[in-house]
């Protein structure tokens, strides 16, 4: 199949929507469906099926017309775009109760994605120690050591916010180039630096809004 | 202050941004700001000042031309908007290692909602005990019961994802409103039940995207 790149800029709605895509296409396959179309695509994400067809307007040329959407080459497709073709390594930063969730979180049963390494501060007591899955927990010392020797250029940052900013300077400094950050500090990085956070309070926050604007539109 | 409210419905991104404008004026107001502009605010949430403007013109009359915005009466805009002006009690189900952090996680230091009911399946060895803080953890089969004694409307869902939709139902025939759903399933629910998801995979595909896509515009 040619894949076909976007040339503008994805906006960001889409951007998100990617993951979504990706995992219903590898559901078609896993339930041997071959072909399928935007509104059976729409029906699966929860949206309508102009936002599918807009979207995939962005994609190249998918589809064909009559025809539909053959669902190998857009699990293929996806999966390109997503970098999942290939293996990526992650390291942590915070071994606390949401680090170790996270640790045991299992990425890579669906996707190419794994933490291969952990690191905390001197004071955490399983620092030195192995997780049951096998993964490291490194003092945050030889961080930069450790993340070059395993060409790891993503992490995931779930330490206490009021650290979240020294963390992020120091993983950087390392190499990283892409952060998911679990703290609520929003955090400042240059230009060539990729950071993706997941607010967990901000997340409760915005289901009590809509429950409430519900309550109300509905009252 | 008189509480403004947006006559149409406001848009997905910017309801979204509602916690962030409330943690922004909860900072000014703890930092002894007494007001600030739309820049200012644009500068700590990482947009740009035109969204800013545009997201809260859709609030109404909120600021006064020359003077820009009274920092203490909009973090209570905020708080009203979001609810947290009240108590707001949260029940999770499934007390594994995703369950068990996000009971730890502290979403009432700074907010008023507050995991008070835990559930999870009888053969879990945690259910009949209480956690540190003082949360109890029951067997799903009380949860009617318990919901019902305890005016709870929130769930967070922290289960298996084959078991989400069946989690999701008995939730939602117990009372529950609103859900924040961290499996990868989707949930279908009827118009009045509000669901939040958060798929922690989905995050960081995003996050891989973002950067591998950084990496080709900057080649």
């Amino acid at each position: 199949m040619v894949v076909t790149k976007f040339n503008e800029e994805l906006p960001k709605a889409t951007a998100k929507r990617l993951p979504q895509y990706y995992r219903i296409f590898k559901q078609f396959v896993a339930d041997k469906v071959e072909r399928t179309n935007s509104q059976a695509i729409a029906k699966k994400l929860g949206v309508d099926s102009a936002t599918v067809r807009r979207d995939f307007s962005l994609f190249g040329e998918l589809g064909r017309r009559g025809y539909g959407y053959d669902t190998l080459a857009l699990r293929d497709f996806f999966s390109d775009l997503l970098g999942d073709s290939a293996e990526t390594n992650i390291a942590l930063v915070g071994v606390g109760n949401l680090g170790r969730a996270l640790i045991h979180y299992r990425f890579h049963d669906r996707n190419k994605m794994r933490i291969i390494q952990a690191y905390d501060v001197a004071g955490n007591p399983l620092v030195g120690t192995t997780t049951e899955d096998g993964i490291p927990i490194y003092n945050i010392s030889d961080l930069k050591k450790n993340l070059a020797d395993a060409n790891i250029e993503t992490a995931i940052i779930s330490v206490q916010s009021d650290r979240a900013q020294e963390v992020a300077d120091t993983l950087i400094k390392a190499g990283i180039k892409g952060i998911l950050n679990f703290t609520p500090r929003r955090l400042e990085v240059s230009d060539d630096i990729t950071v993706q956070s997941v607010d967990l309070t901000s997340e409760l926050q915005t289901l009590l809004f809509f429950m409430q604007d519900k309550k109300e539109t509905t009252k």
